[in-house]
């Protein structure tokens, strides 16, 4: 069997002035590889139609599946829909179904006029599979060429994800043999990467040929991921679980996770075993531990809410913080931290509570508190735990590394008290 | 003089398989565009020897600058440094003053021991100038060929940053003349794009050859950008100001700002411009637009905090919604979010308060309350305005546009109020 795999292709001078970071890539990315479809190359283009055009000639001779995305809106700057009808040379068709959609949209959901601009959405190469989208006015386009399979959807996030789930995801296993992949990812906390290398260096070096093993580190926590490609699923699968289980067991000392998930999920489903609540008093994240929290559906089951206390005056009316201790000891102390936590658990009615005070910068550090400077305190109902944290990043990434570590410090507590 | 171009290439196989999101490549791209080096494409390549190699045959045709991030890392996934080597005809060796800065990271920040893995770091190949790398322990390469520049750096994102900042940024005017790129941009709310293009359509068609407008629509705002490039600086600024000027008269009524920043920031500059301060009672958006206006540096000139009251006993406890309203009208009502803001405006001593519930799905939906729907109350000392919102996206999606709209809610209410 050749090698199949499939290449992406971005359009929009916007994905090229940085105005936008593209999140389409790495979904559409996930979605193929789950059907085995690995994704050998992705490129990002310009509105420019000669660019785009060589980015077609290259990316079929990459791959056998090209997925492009955006260029396709209703207005002046779109250029992409007229040249994939030269480049697969075709010609401009009204298509009747598609424009029934358009039509729809526009008089039943946005109940608007709709304008000669919007009728030519519906218009379409007469040598493409039109793929309906129910999201939007810009149709899917599928094009075949010497065996390769082109496949153009508008940029807009969630009209490409209905594209893709509803159209394109079912549609490729019939049009090519997909191989199978499998992916194996734990989490390891408290060793850095090279030494983590050394310590797997055997268990590395006995994988064979077709399980690669990648190393993803991220600050102080490092990700390791298996990846397994073959023919044989089951087979494929007790490969993988094998030199796996060999992976955790020789880091199990610093093992977080042994599922690819981020750090807030990790507390949620420690929670959600437990049957515990959690509420947070933040000062410095501004609420970032609470969206990190609530960004997983169905929070309410173990988040209840969060005293974001930016302002000391918050903090001492609303969490009780002494007057004294601001005073004395600064809202960035263990002191702050403590009473916080304490009184966070109280008021909210939860079974554990995190407190963060510190200095994201990049303005308002001292020589005594420096930028990057954390107290966090965790707290259960019979125990309460205090740390310092030094971060040397960027304001948004001490925020990050803020709520990652304040988490972590609560799953310590979690799993000493099970 | 020729066109001046420059591309991107990220490596590493966690880009193919959707693990991370290329935060990179944008900020890359925006730096490049304000010192005049327009991007003409961006690729991704996974850790693989001849994909690296035919990208970097590929870009070098497109660009001038080729800069590569990614793949630097001291573990055995990564071959790019050999590859460049190799590519540049070089041969590997020790560069002593990244030995001496490996050597510092160890033993004075990480008080680590160094193993062999950390001394290769500073092994480069004899043919580049090495960039010093301030943030980490892999150096930045830069390598010239046919008189193309290529430059290397790690893919960690502020040591990427750290180096083009301090290295690469005030390298590249010194080895090509660049041209003068501006832009403008400003955000519409309240007119679709096509009916947006309809009005502007005889300032566009007006548009000289090297100014060109983009449309960037983000549901229900639509974000217009002028792009202007050449050689006379202020001959270009007051040619894309003018032609600038005309647009915003053209889309006065829906204009919400001629500078390129998001909604939370509009709101920070007219609170500052008021000396007014803003607090949050948040339940479906779990703190998220804390989190937006905390992750502006100086945030706590205006923003003094939020109740993330994301279970009802916190509504009713801290935030005073009565136990009538919860039981009756429920917690996604005119009369919970209106008692919220009040309360919030109250306990936080704000000027302003903006209170937000809603359901966000996936789940949680009724046929009288479907996913999507979210009530939104803003309050000033003096007054209180409430909004009905149904939005039809995901989880993540709701969230944001929540977020938006409700800020854009309380735009509304503080320039009534000048």
């Amino acid at each position: 069997m050749e090698k199949l795999f499939a290449s992406i292709i971005t359009i929009g001078d916007e994905l090229l002035i940085g105005q936008v970071v593209d999140t389409n890539s790495p979904w559409m990315a996930q979605q193929l590889n789950l059907i085995g479809i690995p994704v050998i190359h992705r490129t990002a283009v310009g509105d420019n139609w000669n660019d785009i055009w060589e980015s077609l000639d290259a990316e079929s001779k990459k791959a056998s599946i090209i997925l492009i995305t955006g260029g396709l809106g209703p207005t002046a700057d779109d250029i992409t829909k007229p040249l994939l009808c030269e480049y697969f040379g075709g010609k401009m068709i009204m298509d009747e179904p598609t424009l029934k959609h358009v039509t729809y949209i526009f008089e039943e959901l946005l109940k608007r006029p709709m304008i000669e601009r919007n009728r030519k959405q519906a218009e379409v190469p007469d040598n493409c599979t039109v793929l309906k989208n129910e999201k939007g006015t810009a149709p899917g386009m599928l094009f075949k060429k010497d065996g390769k399979v082109f496949i153009s959807m508008p940029g807009v996030p969630h009209e490409m994800k209905w594209l893709m789930q509803h159209q394109v995801l079912p549609l490729l296993p019939q049009l090519f043999k997909t191989k199978h992949i499998e992916h194996r990812t734990l989490m390891t906390f408290g060793i850095g990467e090279s030494f983590l290398a050394e310590k797997i260096a055997g268990i590395e070096n006995a994988l064979p040929d077709h399980i690669k093993l990648a190393y993803l580190p991220n600050f102080g926590m490092v990700r390791l991921r298996l990846t397994a490609s073959g023919l044989d699923k089951s087979l494929l699968i007790s490969e993988i679980d094998f030199h796996f289980e060999k992976l955790k067991n020789e880091v199990v000392e610093f093992l977080i996770t042994d599922q690819d998930i981020p750090m807030h999920q990790i507390i949620a489903e420690l929670l959600i075993k437990q049957n515990a609540t959690l509420s947070t008093a933040e000062s410095c994240t501004g609420g970032f531990i609470a969206h990190q929290l609530t960004s997983i559906p169905g929070a309410s089951a173990y988040f209840k809410g969060s005293i974001v206390s930016y302002a000391n005056e918050v903090k001492q009316n609303i969490l009780k913080v002494s007057e004294k201790t601001l005073e004395e000891d600064g809202a960035v102390s263990e002191a702050t931290v403590t009473q916080m936590a304490r009184e966070c658990i109280k008021i909210m009615h939860t079974d554990y509570s995190i407190a963060v005070s510190g200095i994201m910068g990049p303005d308002g550090g001292s020589i005594d508190k420096p930028v990057g400077m954390v107290w966090v305190a965790v707290a259960s109902k019979t125990e309460i735990r205090s740390k310092l944290f030094q971060f040397r990043f960027d304001r948004e990434r001490n925020i990050y590394l803020t709520a990652t570590n304040a988490l972590n410090f609560l799953r310590m507590l979690i799993v000493d008290n099970p």
